[in-house]
């Protein structure tokens, strides 16, 4: 049975909120997700919140009522509340109805299986917390094992990188590791490490890439250190006919995860 | 000669600060843009600020002189003011040391050449000016020919847009319309409209397409109202392998843009 809860000052409330700052999320381990769309694909993906908050007003809703039932099994909690403290949980004007926590999972390196997909994406002191969320889904929508998130990179459990994920974070392993971490993984075992540099030669089409391909991509402002790229067994860049000599970095990576993706299609492979 | 303003209750500072509303900027005809690669972007695409605020400590750097030179000739006015000012103009705590106001120009599509570019870029109900921005940015590097804002986008001149354009605002044509007043201009001339859906039966490198090829995209949560795929010449998709059924609306535009450049490349054209 849900309890109820209607007051700001209840301690629970208030420490939810405390999740939508970092310090707070690395502490207790937890983080926020929020809408029924992602929630629901995180039940899917075999991942249940330790706590799910509902509007009263939702409780009648079969992929609302499948949530809690399945929060509640696993030996979580379900907290019916109203539409203002759901507004204090997100902090947006316009919340959505339901609001889970869950506990922030990622995977160390040695446990992840890099034959199990054809593609990884490993990114560099990312900054921006959307562009964060984004290369997750397009790593979902390219099949991609996960998201190796290298040096300093922005918290991957902010609001807003799992906002522009899309559910994906819970679909994605997601590593966190230094460099001088993720090389002698790397080189462990198969993998060909490619770059993406505005310094490269190779057009992006003109390797046939081999996998599994991890598709290594820089930070926002300086792109990849001189010592990363010299690293890569190759380095490849996307034509540029205007004047800017980059593009955003969630989109140089889903251009080059859809290349890799689709040499292999066209290949049958 | 530059004026120095360093008062906060300047009323130049207060409009200029006021821009960041969009009210103001509809109301004035003009917008913010920041930093000094993004204003020497413009420079050199030919578009100079009314008014250019940098930092005193800044005005020895060559392209900080460059471009007040430019201004002042243009008969623009070059301000030297503090880096209080400029946080305050910025809004950001880490002010740019150099801040323009711009004239916001649209061109009206019977002012667009279509001919000039063999991609242009249609937006439908965009929202996130965050998206809007880096397609911009994706525009200029794929040498599309500009962005096509329909119905009721999100602002082009926000400070957000600004900044993810990194300066392809100032290098990509820009024209809002109704989707009414779009389609007859459109098949006034040559042209494909090819649609990104969810809904479509070709996979988006089937095709082989027509110059000039008008890449539309939906709104971020809804996608393509249905009236507008059934007016496109074609409907495509990129596969999904995973659980998410779409891309990021900038992510699908630069999917398809570069599919586009890279048929013509490959084809020798």
């Amino acid at each position: 049975m849900p309890r109820e809860i209607t007051a700001y000052s209840n301690p629970l409330v208030k420490r939810v909120v405390r999740l939508r700052d970092k310090r707070h999320r690395r502490e207790e381990g937890l983080f926020l997700a929020e809408g029924l769309r992602i929630l629901t694909e995180a039940r899917e993906a075999g991942r249940l919140p330790a706590y799910v908050f509902f509007a009263a007003d939702t409780a009648g809703h079969p992929l609302v009522r499948i949530l809690i039932d399945a929060v509640e099994s696993a030996g979580g909690e379900a907290i019916e509340t109203t539409r203002d403290i759901l507004h204090k949980l997100s902090g947006k004007d316009n919340p959505q109805a339901v609001v889970g926590v869950f506990e922030a999972l990622a995977t160390p390196l040695d446990a992840i299986d890099r034959s199990s997909a054809g593609i990884w994406i490993v990114a560099q002191s990312l900054r921006d917390p959307g562009n964060l969320g984004t290369i997750l889904r397009t790593g979902d929508a390219v099949g991609a094992g996960g998201l190796i998130l290298l040096d300093d990179s922005v918290d991957p459990f902010s609001v807003e990188a799992v906002r522009a994920s899309m559910g994906a974070l819970f679909t994605q392993k997601l590593a966190q590791a230094g460099w001088e971490e993720f090389v002698p993984w790397l080189r462990a075992g198969p993998g060909q490490l490619v770059g993406t540099s505005l310094r490269a030669t190779h057009d992006y089409q003109q390797p046939r890439y081999q996998a599994p391909t991890f598709i290594l991509v820089g930070n926002e402002a300086q792109g990849l250190p001189a010592d990363y790229e010299a690293e890569c067994d190759l380095l490849v860049k996307m034509p540029m006919l205007g004047k800017a000599d980059s593009l955003n970095a969630a989109v140089a990576t889903a251009v080059m995860a859809y290349e890799v993706l689709n040499q292999r299609r066209n290949a049958g492979a």
